[in-house]
């Protein structure tokens, strides 16, 4: 086996792991380390094993930003990127034995929490390209049919960039809710999805065994931070701190968070300016005659006419790394800054003319 | 099941977890934040997944620090913590159907590592009180007795405090080769070890399947920034690499870990003083008539006079927070700045009278 992982190939143009193009600015920078100056001076001493100020942050943000009344620190949980979110949950609910539930195409690392923590992967099918739809009936018939003790959603999903109607979700965690499996909702990209499409977080108060899931890798531009959360019922989160390695988010980390969330205004500000390019890419492709997924994402799922080795290569040849994920032919490209998504555009028009 | 932690209690004289009780200077702390202002202009993109410049910089420590020709990055990995660094191993070579050995008392954690990756953990006893020595036929017998598929070892051993003889080391190592076992040496505190005791880091040309672990949290005072690794043959670090969260060391803990080893003869300076009020206390509980385990680490194991838990509470009471872990009636006592020792003397007199 090999280690996961996307190859990390410095070209002037990386639209291959769904990165934000914008850096933090250097004001935000600067703020960020004065909280970690602040916080070095205490390093000696093992961090807040609890975080609450960093969990009343995003339940706070969460509110802000979803419309749902703030979620209690009780309800939130963090961890060093939404992989280990993932991982802990699988871990409480998994196990040998125990079978989880996705939906293909998905995010190539959830077969391997399953594999790092001894439960059992399965899948059954989204719907037809090029609309990777899931429905009720769809989801309720394959948790029937696998009987899982968990099910992970993606909204918006990746690769395709499909966002859920919120009741499919209600569909999955009503199948589940009698043999108490869970139901994890991956909303990594949430904050790039279309208007008025809803967050399964309104769904909350209605299933206690819904989680949802987030980032601070993509909306708030933090993918070196290593920041992931979560938000749930109490009870879920009290079994997750059973199964986590104590401390484990630094001090550190823990600081730079909280500068993030305090300073959202600026980093969510952009997610308006790639939210306008990806539907404007989106629109650009479909006009040249392609195919191209239905995104709520910071990425776009599309058909090449070419071969999808031979235009991938072509468009690094030209300084323009996509990522080659998901079930052939199709391509993901990342949205990045407008020159990005220009140097993009002109370098596809080289390698795959119509 | 309850979470993992000792309680996070605030008192004048932290004297429980054994933190370093020297934070870091002023100038390190603007250091550190220096190093994530400057490491936060790319936070919006994944870290180095590999972390090869902080592997090279950790080697050059031990190097320095150990005598040893300074490991190759490929031998060297580190994680949030060396707990997860352990989680990893246990992950590697552990799982369902396979066995881990500790020998007791050993560090409270250690089962948890094997509870989390379905891992079966069975013990041997360390040799008797007040020495808890473990010999080379001790720990032989117990591995030809468990066939384990990993044995720990800690040298200094928490929580009494003893080193390993390189004897020792050297029987399990060899013990477990013929059916490519894994030997782990927990090594977490190793620097506080007195003069002449040498580390098990001596024996990894030796021996390839010999992993030895450290943590900067303890001599390097960096509790808060869960930096811990470990020394390997790169055979078993490309495994573990398979079994890591991707992405799972961020930037910015990158950035504060190779700050403080570029500040190490400041934080390392402290770590003298340490060692010198760890035996001028020893000392002096002995001259009180006490027992106390021989320590090479920074805590002294003790037997109290009176009972544990009474002495704890009225420790406490008096504002000296220490540990109630490990074999009745033990309690250990965490090495602090000269003013926290001396509190704990004064408190200690006044609770647990002669």
């Amino acid at each position: 086996m090999e280690p996961y992982g996307a190859p990390q190939i410095h070209v002037p143009h990386l639209l291959n792991v769904n990165e934000n193009p914008f850096g933090p600015s250097e004001a935000l920078a600067q703020a960020m380390g004065e909280a970690v100056r602040t916080a070095a001076l205490d390093l000696h001493r093992y961090p807040d094993r609890e975080f609450e100020a960093l969990r009343a942050d995003l339940g706070d943000y969460l509110a802000e930003e979803s419309g749902i009344p703030a979620p209690r620190p009780e309800s939130v949980w963090a961890a060093n990127g939404s992989n280990e979110v993932m991982h802990q949950l699988m871990l409480a609910f998994g196990g040998p034995g125990r079978t989880a539930l996705g939906f293909t195409p998905h995010y190539s690392m959830y077969p391997e929490y399953a594999r790092d923590t001894f439960t059992s992967w399965v899948t059954a099918e989204r719907g037809p390209a090029p609309d990777f739809a899931l429905t009720a009936a769809q989801v309720s018939d394959a948790i029937a049919r696998h009987d899982p003790h968990i099910v992970v959603l993606a909204s918006p999903n990746n690769p395709t960039g499909t966002a859920l109607d919120l009741e499919v979700v209600r569909a999955a965690a009503a199948a589940l809710a009698p043999c108490a499996g869970l139901l994890v909702v991956d909303e990594a990209y949430a904050e790039f999805r279309r208007a008025g499409v809803p967050s399964p977080l309104e769904l909350l108060p209605e299933f206690p065994n819904l989680v949802v899931t987030r980032t601070m890798s993509k909306a708030f531009a933090l993918a070196g931070g290593r920041i992931g959360y979560m938000v749930a019922d109490p009870g879920i989160v009290d079994l997750v701190r059973i199964v986590r390695l104590p401390y484990h988010l630094s001090a550190v980390t823990q600081a730079v968070a909280r500068t993030a969330l305090a300073h959202r205004a600026e980093l969510l500000a952009q997610v308006e300016l790639l939210r306008t390019e990806r539907d404007a890419l989106a629109a650009h492709l479909r006009a040249e005659g392609y195919t191209v997924a239905p995104s709520d994402a910071n990425f776009l799922f599309f058909l090449p006419r070419g071969d999808r080795r031979a235009v991938w290569q072509g468009l690094l040849d030209r300084g323009v790394l996509i990522r080659e994920v998901g079930p052939a032919p199709w391509l993901r490209v990342s949205i990045g800054a407008p020159e990005d998504n220009t140097a993009f555009r002109t370098a596809l028009t080289e390698v795959d003319p119509a």
